[in-house]
Formats: structure tokens, C-alpha cells, sequence
């Protein structure tokens, strides 16, 4: 499997519309797009700095994954996507190496991408993202 | 100042080849160089995946800013840093919007890029590091 590059970066932020007017004044970001996902508790906007993505999430409520991770470590960097052809083939050929998985089955992402998380214990504490699709 | 984009992402190890054998064995890395800088206490490698970077970051000692880091939060991802025309002259542009610098002037960085870092105050919680030259 030929992983293209990085896809986005993910952040966890407390306040999506600071956070964006931030990433605006510091870095010239532009706005992508924004998308509500409820079922994954995240008000999400992404943002273009320069040709490269950066997705900033704002937990819709404590108890959500983003939500947990701002309580136990604040606002940060919380994960890398990572482009790649199929991500159902790239499970299959991650699992072939042993590496650890969240999601062993391509799921719906923000923008009707598909999307899997490979465990953050199989990349030396990163959690990673694969993505494909449009 | 255009920011070009992200020039690469920086990730705390505990075992420099340990995750470089990782991120070649599930993401298809290649390496690009590798590079050990005593006055900032890490080992380095940087690892292509597809056409973006990730740069491998092993303390070289408990009592280093990488170091630390993994003490305090584990290994994982560290900061992202961006590509810019000219570090000095983003900085005066960063100080100008009121942005927390850890470094007022640009020092040398691994590879002999010219490097400066913001504060991760200034970028909600992200460790943000602007880079130019070569």
C-alpha cells in the first residue's frame, strides 16, 4: 500500500472559533470547511496553511473522545491522518505487520471521507489516521 | 508572510530505531537523513512518508525538552512545524499580532534549517515551530 502523505493534522481545541481565527492571524490559514459530527462529538473546521490541512475539534460535550483527551492532557495535538488509496486493503495490510487497530472496518469521517484509526500503542504513542475517499 | 505549509511533524520516541523500523513497516517510510544535536538533546531521524515529513525525536537524556516531554506525557507527537520564506521576518510578523515566541531570533536546527518556535500558548496548546533555508 502506497501511503500518499499526510493528510490532515488533528487538534483538539477548546473553542473552535478562537481557535480559527488563531490559526487565520498567525498562520494565514483559510477556511476549508466545517462540519458538525454528532455521533463523534466534534464541531470540526479545517483549515489550510498553505497546501497542508489542519483539522481543529472542538468536543461537543466532556464525555467524548476529543472531550477526554482535552480533560487529561488540554488542548493540543491529538492525531495524524494519513492518505492511502483504499483504507480497507490499508486495515488489512496493517494487521498483516501486527500493528493494533481502533477500527478494523473503514467507518464514515468528517466530509464523507472514509476513515480508520490505527491504535496509538502500534505507533509509539501517536494515534493515527488513514483516510481515503471523497 | 505566505506560509508554504507544514515542513514536517515533530514526534517524541524512546527508541529512535525502534520507530523508525515502525514507520517503515506500516506507513512505507523512507529515511531521509538522520542527524544527532547534543545542544538540543535529541537524536533525529526523518522519515518520508509519501511526499511529507515526520521527524523522530529521541531524548538524549531525561533532562531535555524531549525528554521531559515523554516523561511528563508519554511519547507521541511533539509539534508541527511550518515552512515560511524567511524566520526572522516571521517572527517580527508574530510578535506584531501579539504571538508568545519562545525564540525572538531564528538559531540553527537540525539540517542547518534556520528555526524559531512559538509558544504553545499562542497556538492553543500546539508547540509550533517555523522553518526556513536549507
Amino acid at each position: 500500500m502506497e501511503v500518499r502523505g499526510i493528510h490532515h493534522l488533528g487538534v483538539a481545541v477548546a473553542n473552535l472559533e478562537e481557535a480559527v481565527a488563531t490559526y487565520q492571524r498567525l498562520l494565514g490559514a483559510r477556511v476549508e470547511s466545517r462540519e458538525m459530527l454528532t455521533d463523534q462529538g466534534v464541531s470540526a473546521a479545517s483549515v489550510l496553511v498553505g497546501g497542508d490541512r489542519i483539522e481543529l475539534l472542538e468536543p461537543t460535550g466532556d464525555d467524548t473522545p476529543v472531550g477526554r483527551f482535552i480533560s487529561s492532557r488540554g488542548p493540543g495535538l491529538h492525531h495524524v491522518a494519513y492518505a492511502v488509496p483504499d483504507v480497507a486493503a490499508m486495515l488489512r495490510e496493517l494487521e498483516s505487520v501486527g500493528a493494533e487497530l481502533i477500527d478494523t472496518h473503514p467507518r464514515r469521517g468528517l466530509y464523507g471521507l472514509q476513515i480508520a484509526f490505527v491504535h496509538p500503542h502500534a505507533v509509539h504513542g501517536v494515534l493515527t489516521e488513514v483516510v481515503s475517499g471523497g
